[in-house]
């Protein structure tokens, strides 16, 4: 199959024009570029970029989206309200809710999605009888939505530091490291799907926790990710119970590595951000989420200088728009330091693509070139958001304008999942609504 | 006519269920709640809302959005940018952009602008035949678009404190305030459209000349607008020039009044919150723009507290959403207090309808109730950002995720000037793009 692109993002500062794509079986095969449209081409009008990688997500957070906005609160009151919701999931409607949401980021042009789930047990900690029903629910919502997924399995076994799990908070817990070693071994992947490792946060993980999760995760070159330092109480719990920062301590953990990420760290010191960079991680900013959460603006520029790789997720889906979470680090960063341009759309860009989709273990994604999965997103730019746009600022227009609902058509592995703006398969907007309603009648 | 909102938002903390309008010429008559739909009433499914204010707007910089974000900089170095646009604009290519600009805001909701307006003269300051022209084409392009407006015209006679006009500078100065005074008294408006005055700032008019402006407004009754402490550079040569801040120095001038409207005030002191306040002024806060330009987060709570009222805009039309910039205001706040719910749904909402329609000299709108105009906004909700919204918290819904796209039909004075999405009368995408290329190709 060819396809004919008539302005494609290569890497660069600009887009470029006449992109003709050769693609055999889920890969690209090459890249010619200047080109008139082959006959027989698939003919993708306006702007195509690699598929955006949303790095950080918890699925069946978006049953509450808009419904936490009640009174007054902190990231903590919020929490309770969010335990709420996933006490009520088992696998039927997790995989209904979690299809949903996923078909949500497909039209948003996400490709590849790394959630980070940590919902494994039923009532009261009492695993089912297929004890990754939960994990299994998730990774067939994914296949069935059309997108890349890496299944971030979460170990999760305390309430706080020295602190028992509440009744929620069981449900998440297998009891031991070792258990969770042993549950997290038996999840089958599938050719869209792959298995990586998350360590909650320092508070639900102690530091030998870690060390063994990080081992997992490092023999099998898989993925790691953790919260880092979203909240100032995070941190300041960190340091009482054991002298360290949380990245300090993941560090002694073993966990810091080049596929490690570490997500949010809205609240580094100094000597985290050079553990971080040294190890060659990557940070995963959730801009949205942490504005509503309040969590506050993370340092990304300074993360960047570090030498540190930025990601991009919508974490709690209070939206699902990762060209507003790119847009948003430099925002939210301009917000703080008065100074427009800390970074500009291609480096914002590549944190919702090529390094986005690194971070959840799919290097072959997230470019547009020879050898890369045939994962692309085509916004024609008809819609009036992007009415107007030129070619030589396309990539800023693009980041600082575009919106989710100006994603026209998306293809995973050389097939289309998006088109015209609509699934493929999904009626994703009655999928939201009757998996969201039937959670809220139990 | 009639019409049936299945929900509609009577200004309270919640939405209200079947509420019938009785709609004569361009008011609500009446308005009953609790009630099925009347044969051959108007069905508006799903939310409605009052008309969104789009309180401060400069038409023409839509020309740029997206194309500013090209290395590092600051608000003085996008200026810049921003003049050479102006430069390029005459009364024809001002009233077609103007006219697909507002038609953008139609379609995201808005139906009433307060155009902040000072490009007034032709190359070099030179008024055109009609010294009114460029302000003609502002009116004349609303009407069109469908929107109400109130042109707030601007006096606008030195390049800074103490500084001459620059170039482009020279284009929006009439030389003397008895000139401005002069070209506005020969400005008429409609039946949509009204005429309201701005002071451009403490830069660009000195403390005599804004006495007189701000005579001219309070003679009249007319909306009074100034951008106050956008930039601490523009605090401190205040300080420096006068002894006092931008709003002392306009409280001493008599510009401080009920029809007074601040515009961003992102950077104020103790004593400016209590003298807007004590005035039962209006702050404008344009959250996108004060990201994009890195202007700094303003005090939202504190300025509500001071008992300031509260507006948005869109500003340097970045994006054009105004539930983007209604909950900018309470997510960019929480990201510089770290708390939630520093301001509810509701009077987030207000900032946006009611109190923005007061604060452009339309406060017969923004509100449903009898003898209301028919200013009204409708969400069908049925788009993947709203799916699974729900009536109880649908106002929380509505503010923190929806976006201008998930507008589904507009009215204005009892007449529908969108339908389904789209506009009535515009091809608002074509004049998008060609009112732009040709401003691009001078």
């Amino acid at each position: 199959m060819e396809l004919w692109c008539e302005h494609a993002w290569l890497g660069g500062e600009e887009v470029t024009a006449g992109v003709v794509l050769a693609v055999e079986g889920e890969r690209i095969v090459s890249v010619r570029t200047g080109a008139a449209a082959p006959e027989g081409a698939v003919v993708l009008p306006g702007y195509t970029l690699p598929g955006l990688a949303n790095a950080h997500s918890h699925a069946f957070q978006r049953a509450f989206r808009g419904k936490t906005e009640v009174g007054r609160g902190t990231f903590w009151t919020w929490r309770e309200r969010m335990y709420e919701a996933a006490s009520r999931l088992d696998p039927e409607s997790y995989r209904a809710l979690a299809r949903a949401t996923f078909g949500e980021m497909a039209l948003a042009g996400i490709t590849g999605v790394g959630e980070f789930h940590y919902v494994h047990h039923g009532a009261g900690g009492a695993p089912y009888e297929d004890p990754n029903a939960m994990g299994a629910a998730v990774l067939a919502a994914a296949a069935e939505a059309g997108i890349r997924i890496t299944l971030l399995d979460a170990c999760y076994l305390h309430g706080g530091i020295g602190e028992e799990l509440n009744e929620t908070q069981r449900r998440f817990s297998d009891g031991t490291v070792e258990r969770w070693v042993e549950r997290v071994g038996a999840l089958r992947a599938g050719p869209t799907a792959r298995v990586g490792a998350a360590i909650h946060s320092v508070r639900a993980v102690d530091p030998g926790e870690a060390a063994a999760v990080a081992a997992w995760a490092s023999e099998r070159g898989a993925p790691l990710h953790a919260h880092v330092s979203e909240q100032p109480a995070e941190n300041e719990a960190c340091r009482e119970a054991y002298g360290r920062t949380p990245t300090e301590v993941l560090a002694d953990a073993g966990a810091l590595a080049t596929l490690f990420t570490a997500v949010h760290v809205t609240h580094p010191t100094d000597r985290d951000r050079e553990l971080l960079g040294e190890a060659g991680a990557t940070c995963c900013l959730c801009p949205t989420t942490e504005r509503n959460l309040a969590d506050g603006i993370g340092p990304a520029s300074q993360l960047r200088g570090a030498g540190v790789r930025l990601a991009v997720g919508s974490d709690s889906q209070a939206v699902i728009d990762i060209f507003e979470e790119c847009r948003a680090i430099e925002l939210d960063e301009r917000l703080a330091t008065l100074e427009r341009g800390n970074q500009g759309a291609a480096s914002l860009l590549r944190a919702g693509t090529g390094e986005g989709q690194r971070a959840i273990g799919w290097p072959e994604a997230g470019e547009i070139g020879p050898g890369m999965l045939a994962d692309l997103v085509n916004l024609e730019g008809g819609g009036v958001r992007l009415a107007g746009i030129a070619p030589e600022s396309a990539l800023s227009s693009i980041v600082f304008a575009a919106g989710a609902g100006d994603v026209t058509n998306v293809m995973v592995g050389g097939e289309f999942i998006v088109r015209d703006g609509a699934h493929v398969r999904l009626d994703v907007e009655e999928e939201l609504r009757s998996s969201i309603a039937s959670l809220a009648d139990r």
